[in-house]
């Protein structure tokens, strides 16, 4: 295995020895722990682990670290999954008419900071097409009407697929998709919604945060799931407003949260520090990364 | 009338030269304009001022002042509302068995920061006696069943009356009041709710935080309604967590978030720099005060 | 005058009767007020006002109104400047190797949120030429060394002249621009500085941070002047940081502090709320605008 | 050893296997990790932990334990510190005029927040008796001049040593102590200043932030160290403020900025979450505490 950070997350029912059990495996095959958190859920008794490793003088094969690991893992019931810091993963965005969050992406990833391959995007509208056009990746214009939308999600699903995505990106997709959508990419699909969730799901959460009177306004990230802005969440932040935001004020305000909260919540989920248990998000801090 | 700072909260129709017939009205009676905030909602057509004058120099009772300035004020369909800087509000605060809030609010007051006249502590619960002792409030115990609530609160009503209260804080008091309570006294009282509302309405705010898994939480202060946790809002705030957080610590991290607002709230509304329209409230910035 | 809005930016000692003579002058010209907005500063007995106005209904031409406006200023030593709405403002920006705030501006400006003209971008190297040209925009490579210096800012002269600019972005341009140059053009070039100002002035702000051992970081936006990252601030933010991160984590979070509060600076000044008096800047916030 | 939490501080050079060592030290020895968090500064190779362990089930006293840590940690070159949860510690408070931190304290200890033994009060004035009377605590007035600083120190430090003090609060204490002073108790002292170090470092920070226009103020608690105002920084935070802030205003902001980063500065150092290293804190987060 060539020198490159190799990253494990875990979960298990906890149970003493754990983090002795599993830096020793490590230890043993010659790997340098380079960061190793945890969380324990002390109520629901559950463990959750988040180890890099060096692998440079680490003279073993995927595959049998893999097979290996997997001697370990079964007696002590652990959910896992590794990363390889050299494959870099596939992304797609999906959009209708709003461009914030699409230039927000673009643009960081072309400055490397997120990492990962912007392979296409998707929208239900031709309006944002210019903006896919400057930072020169492939625009599909993919209509939806309420007797097409089983047929213009079988096309998505068709791209994602072909196009071996390994996340969506909601950014600002302003249609529901379908449970069966849904469930084919789980934790595979991340949703922006222009509130701090959960007050004002649904649509028009800004007019709504107008009529109520509220003295912040938010944005949150989160995993889509079948129930709508009920997912797992990942990010969110909010900005102090007044009574003289109007709902068009808000609306800008909201933008630049919407920006910073989905690109958070992507950079965590590419960097793999998230791990999901029911509905709650474990989202692990960079570890001097 | 002697020196002193006079504060004028006006409502009305919005209409062209508002501003000038309302200045040139002040300083024609040789009151000082020490500072003139307003807010024009245009959706519904509505103005909002809050001025304050210095009554230095101006040669008029308090009497003759309001009489003409209701003279000013009909044809122009003002509702408005005066203050005397010198004339001292008087508080009650009730609680049950928290004490962080009435800890803050007790010395905030004693630094002299809330400028008010604490007047009682009632409780439906004996706790948090020591605390009104160690700063010398009258603290009233009355207990509260089911069978006893209209008796109670007629009880507390009388105390409010004979203590001539202007503001009742519910400083975690963790009773709902009836709606005869409530009505009596329109934005007079000041309730703090532990959520960023509108989420997580009603009871274990911090339980159902956890349970969503937020990433953030907060506290809401807002004036007392008919419908629970409804009323206008006059502040909110927020504080980051994380996974770690178990409904035990977000209580904890709450608690600074609920003193901190209400105080802001109280402080507002004593400052008189809230004017409540319909369910949202206007709450003007300190001008150099 | 055809419709739209006026805003007049004023500043003067204060005095009693200011603000009933200035609002009167408009309601006689038939103005309507759409905001006004005060701030008196006690110490030095001075007062500022930004008023806006809708210019509807009002048969007056710019000549005439700023002539009489002369005479009403005189008397009252008023200081002023008026802007039309529907002068759009021509803009410059300065960039040497960092992107992220270029990217911000220019996205920002064409999904119409800045609503200028950005007519020239202006570097010291060649390597941001590609953005320029995704968003077509004149791009001037305009090298400077410490003998060419002299030469190279008289070029940026020229082309800032030629093109008639209002506003120039230093938009993390590395290099200090000579009294000279700054003098020419007072509360007319913004800075970015990367650090909460007044710490970590000068160069390497998130080295020293690091060194230092701050647990938050921050941006500083500010007119240029003489003295080196000592002109008045317009916007400042900051972000919680941890000791996990590195100088170059430090970097990546703070550029997300840098968009927002130089984007935040540049639409104060572009929307004619700030009055700056001596080292200090009156950023008026927006009202329901 | 009866059950309760143990908590390891460790700091050595970074090097492999160390996780697993350690872990593997406690784990034979019957010690549950309910915590285990650490940090690698790469550029200094230094390593740094804090584990925290449940003692139950493991059958071996104080001594035993140390000593065996003893021979682990030598060849490994480990500093290293322990603590028993059931030692609570000694605290003394010193204070001049100021009021608010000392309020906040005395009250969040006797909310049970703090879990430790506030001694006393120590005070260059007798201002504040009151207060230590309120809650109980010994008050010593001791004041101080340019002549009796060196004698009333020894006096402090005498009082400090024979209450056994393990942490010595200055909560708005307006005098520079001696180095000798300092030297005696290294990380046993936290300071609160208020502003956001190192901006407005020594006398008057409001007063010169407001002369700057600054857009933020703050406060950072520090461990005292002989440069005053350079010692390594534990918390900070800020508040925004605007241009109609007056000194005196912002002294009123700033104070409840001042209590919330000292009580959680206090409450990171009696919760044994910090390692000093070199001018900066390595501060741990709660763990699920």
């Amino acid at each position: 295995m060539k020198p490159q950070i190799v990253t494990f997350l875990i979960k298990c029912p906890d149970q003493k020895g754990l983090l002795a059990k599993i830096t020793n495996f490590f230890y043993e095959r010659s790997f340098n722990i380079v960061s190793c958190q945890q969380y324990v859920n002390a109520t629901e008794n559950t463990y959750f682990m988040r180890i890099r490793l060096d692998a440079e003088g680490a003279e073993i094969s995927r595959v049998v670290l893999e097979n290996s690991f997997v001697e370990l893992s079964e007696p002590l019931q652990i959910d896992w999954s590794v990363y390889y810091g050299d494959d870099r993963q596939n992304v797609a965005i999906m959009v209708s008419h709003t461009s914030h969050n699409l230039y927000d992406l673009l643009s960081r990833n072309k400055e490397g900071l997120l990492d990962c391959n912007v392979k296409l995007i998707i929208s239900n509208h031709d309006k944002l097409r210019h903006i896919a056009e400057m930072f020169n990746v492939p625009y599909y214009y993919l209509p939806v009407t309420k007797d097409t939308k089983e047929a213009q999600e079988a096309q998505v699903m068709k791209l994602l697929d072909d196009n071996e995505i390994d996340l969506t990106i909601m950014a600002r997709y302003m249609q529901i998709l379908s449970s069966n959508f849904i469930n084919k990419y789980p934790e595979r699909i991340i949703n922006i919604h222009h509130s701090f969730l959960p007050a004002f799901q649904g649509a028009n959460p800004y007019k709504k945060a107008y009529e109520r009177g509220v003295k912040l306004i938010g944005a949150t990230a989160h995993y889509a799931t079948e129930d709508l802005d009920e997912g797992p969440i990942i990010e969110q932040d909010v900005e102090p407003v007044t009574h003289e935001s109007t709902p068009f004020t808000l609306k800008r305000i909201g933008a630049d949260i919407e920006k910073l909260v989905l690109a958070r919540a992507v950079k965590n989920h590419l960097n793999h520090q998230i791990i999901v248990s029911g509905n709650r998000a474990i989202v692990f801090p960079e570890a001097g990364e």
